[in-house]
């Protein structure tokens, strides 16, 4: 999956793709272990055993290799997520599914092993473009949710879409958001399971 | 104010009181505009004129220091709160203006000058007692407010009021606790009247 979000330079052929890969791979497990902020792009190049000046041929920037590991990781959080909805048989269920799964697989790719946490942390601070795309995912799947029940007659209808998407996003931000998750770990079960109740007696006809 | 939020060892008079009164003034002023992490009591007592030994004299450390200019400011914010609620014509109407009050004093008084933020971060990191009185006191309040509009037939019943109250807690926190505040004070406004119309939706009998 890596190789779909490098950003393979066009006069490059199969090989490099597969030296980014192989450097993405390395570095994942070489952050996980010892933090990516602490570590610079000498420490990863002993690590895997390339040059520096080798791995700066693939990436411009320790951020470059960061961003793509981000990348991957929030493919993996909107991916379990996507699955987890598509088996709702509500729009409310689909939204207590989507809330759920958010939390539990965020967790699980960020915090499980805390080290990843500040690539996490470093990518929602920086605004980096794999987190703005992920929340633009969100809103457009709260958005779509929202709109689905209203046309199936489950929610109300008289507060604009827009509105009520906004104010759900707002209420699931500390739950998504990697930078904001570290704070709410605790209790995030229950947390969803209020907060999701809480929202859908907001959209009750 | 200050005084009645120091802890006055019962050996020690009025002048006593006063000093520790000073103490926590200047310090205030110096951390204002120095930071409270990065200053240390020895570049405190210079900036006083007093020696380090005579503040420790009144203060056990800097974190003693630190925790009254902490409850000092949550003190003037639920006062601030208390005073906007007190004004409120409906249980909805006190329920809105205590979501601005707490966004408006929180940011007038830890982020206008950015600098005393990291005294709220170092407060909330640590749970330190005045954090822990504050947010008792928004619990307190989120529940009174709720149940005051379930007597008067303005919010819905058949929620365990616990529940209700804990979830409005946790869509509120991202904007109360002074740890958090940070990363929402961008567009905090909108976010307050959005939010408080989710809730009083959810809230509708």
């Amino acid at each position: 999956m890596n190789t779909t979000l490098t950003s393979p330079s066009p006069t490059r052929g199969p090989l490099d793709h597969d030296v980014r890969t192989q450097i993405v791979d390395a570095a994942t497990d070489y952050f996980t272990r010892y933090g990516y902020e602490k570590t610079t792009v000498s420490d990863l190049a002993k690590a895997i055993g390339f040059s520096k000046a080798y791995i700066y041929k693939f990436f411009d920037s320790k951020q470059a290799i960061g961003e793509v590991i981000c990348a991957n990781r929030l493919a993996e959080v909107m991916q379990a997520v996507d699955a987890a909805v598509a088996g709702g048989a509500s729009a409310s269920d689909r939204f207590r599914r989507m809330f759920r799964a958010f939390i539990d697989a965020g967790t699980a790719l960020f915090f499980e092993d805390r080290k990843l946490y500040d690539i996490a942390a470093t990518a929602s601070r920086d605004a980096w473009p794999s987190v703005q795309a992920y929340e633009r995912y969100v809103e457009e799947l709260i958005a779509r949710i929202v709109r689905e029940g209203r046309e199936a007659g489950e929610f109300e209808r008289k507060t604009p879409l827009d509105e009520t998407a906004n104010a759900i996003c707002l209420v699931m931000k500390p739950y998504i958001n990697p930078l904001l998750l570290q704070y709410n770990l605790e209790g995030a079960q229950d947390a969803t399971l209020h907060l999701s109740n809480l929202v859908l007696r907001s959209l009750a006809p």
